[in-house]
């Protein structure tokens, strides 16, 4: 029996989790299943791919992680599983969601799920919530080995899952660049894509003061002096520092304070970070 | 073992909660405690009733639903485990929280918990948290086993069942109406108690335009066309849509909007939708 | 297989969490981890203890809770696992967090993590969260049975626990004054440190008008007569009101109203109740 679990952009208040995990259970009241991230935000499939790269690498192998980010919930966009070469599954509208999971991790093996089979008898009539209907369902079904993965449905290419924009890091002799792929509320933590070993290639080591530069769509948001160390208590309440993020990467916060706030930044596509080392 | 359901009016952030998933493992460790919904508005029975008709259907047999959204707590409200027509036990408060499971699925039975047995032992001094002290507790007891249906208490007429006053939907040769029974702002979708079915009795098929009206105590809130849909992706982002929730009610939203603040609607008793026929 | 009980200062958003729940499982997948409190306050170890000792008396006995409320993560403070003398294992940086617990339940033993075994490998190049690398895996290998308290890593004196200021409950002939330990926005409930049952040695019981004094740094911020009363519904929608928690401390509310927004409330070592007696 494998582990399901569940990450939606239902918000952390949605009585809907619940119900798949109900679907999950009238399966096979065996299964596991447990709750990932409810907070993606609305409707954005870079966030919900962020998020399975963060957590896949921390769950048992062959677990089963169904993400429900899905804008086009009853169009015509693929509902699909697919299998990383880290052999974990993933069912999700197949809309931009496995962009980061195929970069990071590779998959090797992707199904589109076959509704006539997998999807939740009597439910034909119901059309806009697939994550219980399709892919709570569909993925009870193969963690309870109810089905296997082939029994998913028919495979198709792996170049043809769909892939959304973004800044891809970049790296000079001295400097470092990438996406903004979060700026929380909480905490007002800034993390991007940038792998934070590159720091050190460019030539930026801990104890350094290096430049930070933040952009949205190229124009300038943030440029600031400031420390790399390995955590927060290392420069002084209030001031800002560059470090890893638990999934190694380069993120920016203030010590005790809210980077996202106070800088007012945001995420996505439009927002760049720059790190740079001072001569 | 029987699964059981909490659901709460707390809050997402409440410690609270924690507390009655550990005073059930107290009972037998190997039950299986779930979260349902602790976002139910506060002190809200008619919203409790509709979070328990929407939970209910998916998950197993048996399963066993706490209900705590008790504003009578410590007064002389009735403390009961009501079991459905369709085998599903639900542990409440008698304050109306039963309303729509009485219709939608019928009650069997209804027993007044008896707390010289059923309640935690040693909590008589605290009035507040019958959550804790007596339904989590008797709900327990029942999942494990430890006590029959019949020992939670005296049975008594389904018809002194508490029932909360709301509009009954209502259907004409050309219209359809009910209460908006919620009213999210994460996503922003307006529900009713209408089913949908009705819409094509009343003349309605997918494709039409059709006029929603909106009152709040019988005054006008919002008159407007819109399509009649599957889902989403069907009208253009920013135009609203009528379609079929996943309960199969009525319900109303833009697409990539929010109806609930665009229109600036709410939910309960006061609130009225009809969605009409254009000739 | 112990049951394992998570709390942070995270937030209920948050997709660390899962992270956490997620390595337990690598270490043992039939391990039961729950979700205790995410929303306590950033930062605030007086709260993560006020958590604690809400929760430890409600789960079964052996619980391993881990709490990571850690503002100085990376830093020298110790990482501990804590043995009530009521059975109970905590699992948390040492930073104030047992301050309560051992005032409360005592505290046997405590050991410093040996973080050489009990750190998750691989993740020694990651310097802020400890939660996911140190104290939820050292917390899954306890609850697993992979190692035995000893070999959590070496015991030191109960004294050198950190402890955090608070201000301690006093009681005299006819009054009662403590510290206001929380002031929910949710139904606005503020709780203090006073024990009720010191209510009535003071002379006040159920029943009584009693004075409400509450100060901020030593600045009066309210000065209210209201009853002493079992529960909400004892008092008329809109009054306020004096009870016993759930947890028998002294508290403030207002019935169906919000005493933290309408009186300006807030908690920590600067609020203080005074509860008085009328002649």
């Amino acid at each position: 029996m494998k582990n399901i679990i569940l990450q939606t952009d239902f918000g952390t208040g949605s009585v809907s989790v619940a119900a798949m995990h109900g679907v999950c259970l009238s399966v096979n009241n065996d299964l596991k299943v447990h709750d990932g991230n409810h907070a993606v935000p609305e409707f954005d499939v870079l966030s919900a791919s962020a998020s399975l790269i963060y957590l896949l690498p921390y769950w048992p192998k062959g677990s089963v992680f169904v993400s429900v980010v899905d804008p086009g919930v009853g169009t015509s966009r693929r509902s699909c599983v697919a299998l990383t070469k880290t052999g974990q599954y993933i069912v999700t509208p197949d809309n931009g969601t496995l962009t980061y999971i195929e970069e990071m991790f590779g998959i090797k093996e992707v199904r589109q799920i076959d509704e006539s089979v997998n999807r939740l008898k009597g439910s034909e009539d119901v059309f806009i919530f697939h994550g219980r209907d399709v892919y709570a369902y569909c993925a009870a079904r193969l963690a309870a080995g109810v089905i296997t993965y082939e029994e998913v449905g028919p495979v198709y290419p792996v170049e043809e899952i769909v892939r959304a924009e973004y800044i891809r890091p970049a790296k000079t002799a001295d400097e470092v660049s990438g996406m903004i792929c979060e700026a929380t509320e909480h905490f007002g933590l800034v993390g991007t894509n940038i792998p934070f070993g590159w720091l050190k290639e460019a030539g930026m080591n801990y104890g350094d003061e290096v430049e930070v530069i933040i952009t949205r769509k190229d124009e300038k948001v943030l440029e600031k002096k400031m420390k790399l160390v390995e955590t927060f208590g290392k420069v002084a309440v209030g001031e800002p520092l560059v470090f890893s993020s638990e999934s190694r990467t380069v993120m920016l916060a203030i010590n005790r304070g809210n980077a996202t706030l106070e800088y007012g930044l945001s995420y996505g596509p439009e927002w760049k970070m720059t790190v740079r080392k001072l001569s």
